[in-house]
């Protein structure tokens, strides 16, 4: 199976990473900065482009893992017939490659991807999605060269999926954010929150999340929090993610387990 | 160092489960319901007591894991001459102990412990505080018989870790939580989104939050985020969480790494 790859971004670079250990055949890589798909390419041991109308015509798979808002924009100057195109995003319905090709399908990695940070594919959940079932099935074979976690899920399953990624994933690094700005304010190591950040994501790996809350909130310990709100008085954002946070805690939450965090 | 345990819930278990596996002389577990008093104190193969009065008063020290709102009323009751007390809560002031013995300090264990889960105590931070140096030195000693993590850590200090330890630990808890919850919508199962949870913990273990984050915030994705706020049409806390999050993410991070989720 011939790869292009659209993009050199983190999705496309670690994507193209993974796929390149395990000897996929990618082409070419399309990128709009020459600096950016050449470092790529050379990576991946391959030619690159930075002219939509230069991109080989003759690959049998064009994965575009490039920002939600230009897909469609980009796609839309492609010189395909009727090759199969995916695009990589979450919230991106798969109909956008609708006018590009007949064939067209999502291969959407379930992970967060950053240039600095090796990742391991292996368990990657890979949600796929396609046009055709012939196309399901070239998308299934190439995920399960880098993955042994490939579902297929549709648009609206896999935009869910991507909601609820960005609250365990991008909002969840935001508190560890907080955090360690919070602890910066008195001098203090971020290492110290370090086990803590560890055994709250194990917790979860075994137990259902609202059967392990611990801290004030699940507790009703009103001093506690009305004490940490007015230490938060520097901070009126802090202030109200603490607030709302502790009362959806409060609400939502099976009080049967509780705890002295 | 003779020790009587004051409390039997998840703290007073798990601690007094860490401590007795490194042959600590726990002599006895004081509990007001007899039921887990008497379960705790056999698991530690100890004498227990449900009557303040019965208290032993030849120990070397009284360890309190107790809610923090009875800590002092509690500790009042106790038959203590100049024995040293501890309490082992977050955003207590040691100070509060102050009235009850002359000797008196903190072991506050920053973890978050659950009935259910096994817990290895030895690189969890042990934040201590006393009254005088040579109590100090017995609460460095005692705790370092369970973890290689003790810091001599003031009141302040420690209110302060607490505060982040909610942010890092009980709001993520309930992020992911949120996360569960909308996949259980689409019948979709919460282990797709283990291997992110994973990851973003993961990730703050080499780098430092702000520089990792990723997701349509930080990207400034409209288009996105737009769409993600009409699906929680039926979730107005946690549509509020995305807005206040969304924006905070905007505000406060460095936009130097941006990412495709």
């Amino acid at each position: 199976m011939r790869i292009v790859l659209i993009g050199t971004g983190n999705v496309a670079t670690r994507l193209g990473m993974a796929l390149q250990a395990k000897n996929a055949d990618i082409v070419q890589v399309f990128g709009r900065s020459e600096k950016n798909a050449s470092i790529l390419a050379s990576e991946l041991g391959c030619a690159f482009t930075t002219k939509i109308k230069q991109i080989v015509t003759d690959a049998d798979i064009y994965i575009m893992a490039v920002s939600d808002d230009v897909i469609s924009t980009l796609a839309a100057g492609f010189p395909l017939m009727d090759q199969l195109i995916v695009h990589t995003a979450g919230s991106i319905s798969m109909e956008v490659l609708a006018s590009v090709s007949e064939n067209y399908g999502v291969l959407y990695p379930l992970q967060t991807m950053s240039a600095r940070k090796d990742l391991d594919f292996s368990h990657i959940p890979f949600c796929i999605e396609a046009s055709s079932e012939a196309n399901l099935e070239k998308l299934r074979m190439l995920a399960a060269t880098i993955s042994d976690q490939v579902f297929e899920i549709d648009s609206q399953k896999r935009k869910q999926l991507h909601l609820a990624a960005v609250y365990v994933c991008n909002f969840v690094n935001h508190l560890y954010a907080i955090g360690e700005e919070l602890l910066k304010e008195q001098n203090l190591d971020f290492n110290l929150l370090k086990p803590l950040i560890s055994e709250t994501a194990e917790k979860v790996m075994q137990f259902s999340p609202n059967d392990v809350q611990t801290g004030p909130a699940i507790r009703g310990n009103k001093a506690v929090m009305e004490s940490h709100l007015d230490m938060l008085e520097q901070h009126p954002e802090w202030k109200k993610i603490y607030g709302i946070m502790s009362d959806d805690i409060k609400s939502s939450q099976k009080k049967e387990t509780f705890q002295n965090l």
